[in-house]
């Protein structure tokens, strides 16, 4: 590998497609690339480890790829320490980052990828949870984490499942778009990249590229929203 | 007054009704019964405290009462502590906490209402902040709070601007149910009321009551979903 090594997805599910087929080619390439046959799964955003981690080992194992739940390992630490590649899926991003924070994951995970010797996937809240941090969730926060600071792999924050379309017409709710105003209007607030689902991000070093199915929306200091479409070159986003 | 004297509005804003409206005649008679004359207003959930402070003051002054905005004093907790009624608007839940704790003002809040001595009005994330924790907020993560525990007038969460609509058919981000029940799944869950926009708490001693112009739904553990309607007695949700 060369540099950090990271694919993060919008979600796993994308409407027309089962569960993680829009990203089948771009999966497989990437593993491949780095000379990658196992895959080291993280289920932490949600609760049923075994029943996760089979659900997306029944996809995986198809391409040709063997995965194991980190859940499954006694000693965590050490099984992400051993790994060559890392897919961390989606549920609950607080509940999620929480436990990366109590089995002392966060840190490890950075320094082996961008020491470039852990390829990242992430999905949803796994992609969450690999950017600066996690203020720009979806997710209810139903567990307070030791902070809102997570794994760093990206200098940007992300909003996974972004939409621009109401809810509904007469709800008062705030839409997506006043969401991330709100945040992007604090004085901490790093540019907020909205995904689309079927969106993928890919990190090669200091290369980003958007692939998948869908583009994306990039949100900036000021009010500036700018449309990116798949193929397009935005390795900007990755200088600090 | 006798014992804690609440109304916790789902939101300021009602399809069909202008700011406020639908909850007229509560307000009214809730800080008449009161003997209220003045409100302590609130802006910390937004940004442009005046703007909030004055929109809401060219309402609420029109029906006879007087509003404040509690930025404008030079110490909060002062203002405070000789109000006799206290509105706290809504905006974003954590930016609001946030602010309460840097002005040591959630536990001061908390037993001067517990007291009888200070009657509390509370609007979306205003509504949010008075129970037991924002555990079930909607807004997004904008700024790391010192804690998610709030004022806690009332032993149990509260989900406003509750809604059992999808936001549409082919998005893949979970629905407010599926949130709500990430949460009540967690070993540290309360139960849940999802406020409906137009619904209305009212508490007053060890007594509640559903007003206003929608109904709410309790989430309980174990997945127990039980709806309520405008006029109900729903003072057994007051036992802890
Ligand atoms: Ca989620
Ligand atoms: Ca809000």
């Amino acid at each position: 590998m060369s540099g950090r090594q990271a694919l993060l997805l919008s979600s796993s599910n994308c409407h027309g497609y089962s569960m993680l087929e829009f990203a089948k080619e771009e999966i497989c390439a990437f593993l491949n690339k780095n000379n990658v046959k196992e895959l080291l799964f993280v289920p932490f955003a949600q609760n049923n480890f075994d029943d996760y981690t089979n659900k997306i080992k029944g996809v995986i194992s198809h391409w040709g790829f063997s995965v194991t739940g980190l859940h499954t390992y006694s000693e965590p630490k050490k099984a992400v320490s051993s790994a060559k590649a890392i897919f961390i899926g989606g549920g609950n991003t607080f509940l999620l980052l929480d436990r990366l924070y109590t089995h002392n994951l966060v840190d490890l995970i950075k320094n082996r990828v961008l020491e470039g010797k852990l390829a990242y996937i992430g999905s949803s809240a796994g992609t969450n949870v690999a950017t600066k941090s996690i203020h720009t969730t979806n997710d209810m926060p139903i567990i307070y984490p030791p902070s809102f600071e997570a794994i760093g792999l990206v200098p940007f924050n992300i909003n996974p499942h972004y939409t621009d379309k109401n809810e509904n017409e007469t709800h008062k709710g705030e839409t997506r778009d006043q969401r991330i105003g709100e945040y992007i209007s604090m004085p901490h607030a790093n540019a907020v990249l909205g995904l689309r689902e079927g969106s993928i991000l890919h990190v090669d070093g200091n290369s980003l590229i958007l692939k998948g199915v869908a583009g994306a929306v990039l949100f900036q200091k000021g009010g500036k929203k700018t449309e990116y479409s798949v193929g397009q070159n935005i390795s900007f986003l990755l200088e600090e």
